[in-house]
């Protein structure tokens, strides 16, 4: 049948596009969205065009902000002198949720993975040893996921920087092995944090 | 953090009034957003607004439609003595999917359930009625969903179109019992019409 409703069939490719999205849910989705008032289906082609034309990475750490640098970055209350190294905006998220942690970010965009051709300049690591020297980093607490490529990639950081002389953390095994940080819990995230240990 | 971004938030809002989708889903569709291309967003937008303003039941049977009137009722090649009732446009879509129908549907928009205050009045009954008195109908096939509400409203039609005789059918039991016609299979709908019996 959707093959002729033409418009309804779009909706639902549309949805497909989504990352975790399915054909049975997108298709869902679409009928959701018919069953919406007109002017809430006018608010959500919105958002989704706002969203998209002004969110972009902060210069400084990479994490999304729509202002011209991120809140966390623009935020004179926090501790300059540490900086958490993360894969993706996701993990900053679950950090901050913690609301234990108030240092500064880095966004790294991915982690070093040789096999699938990801070597450091493809990851925002030279701004990070940038910012280190630049900005007096006493601590950069490595909060990379505990996956092989996200070790590595953290082993790699730390030898970079430690000729530096900035103390370089991990987050402690509190984590659960081969998870992702976006759905650890908020204590399992804070015990980590806590028992963070020299690499 | 999505406090601070308020636009990401106002996406993921968006996402949240779609069925089914949780807080966390909305929020990871909402970064998907992010990563699509800007004229993808667009495209997205445009999806939600054509589908909304362009899409409508169809004035006949109730199925959904970008047309004046949907593709099966203006289908000159379809057996136009049968009616299969339906409870939503789901159930059009999966009974097409079957693709050994090739009568009518007329879509009811709900079940009658006295609990729930939905009463026949409330649903596309009289329509139905209307139509089985103008049309010619030979035979209506009763495919509600196999719940207390669904028989309950094949046992109210049956009785109120049998007295302007018309033969009336309930789809066979082969569908399983308290399952939604959405998610049945193919194989298990076509049983299901093939072996159709007299209420």
């Amino acid at each position: 049948m959707t093959d002729y409703i033409e418009s309804l069939q779009r909706l639902a490719e549309q949805f497909g596009r989504l990352q975790g999205v399915g054909r049975k849910t997108a298709m869902r989705m679409a009928f959701s969205v018919i069953d919406l008032e007109e002017d809430e289906a006018r608010a959500f082609a919105e958002a989704i065009i706002e969203a998209k034309t002004r969110i972009h990475p902060c210069p400084i750490c990479g994490n999304l902000t729509d202002e011209d640098i991120c809140y966390i970055c623009d935020d004179d209350t926090r501790d300059r002198g540490v900086i958490c190294v993360v894969e993706d905006v996701k993990a900053v998220m679950s950090i901050e949720k913690v609301r234990e942690y108030c240092g500064l970010y880095h966004v790294l965009g991915g982690v070093i993975s040789p096999v699938n051709g990801i070597t450091p300049d493809k990851i925002r690591f030279d701004s990070l040893v940038e910012r280190v020297k630049a900005e007096g980093i006493k601590e950069v607490i490595i909060a990379t996921n505990p996956t092989p490529d996200g070790e590595v990639t953290a082993m790699y950081i730390s030898r970079a920087l430690k000729p530096l002389g900035v103390k370089v953390t991990r987050l402690a095994y509190g984590i659960p092995v081969g998870a992702d940080l976006e759905y650890a819990d908020e204590v399992t995230l804070g015990r980590a944090l806590e028992g963070r240990r020299d690499v």
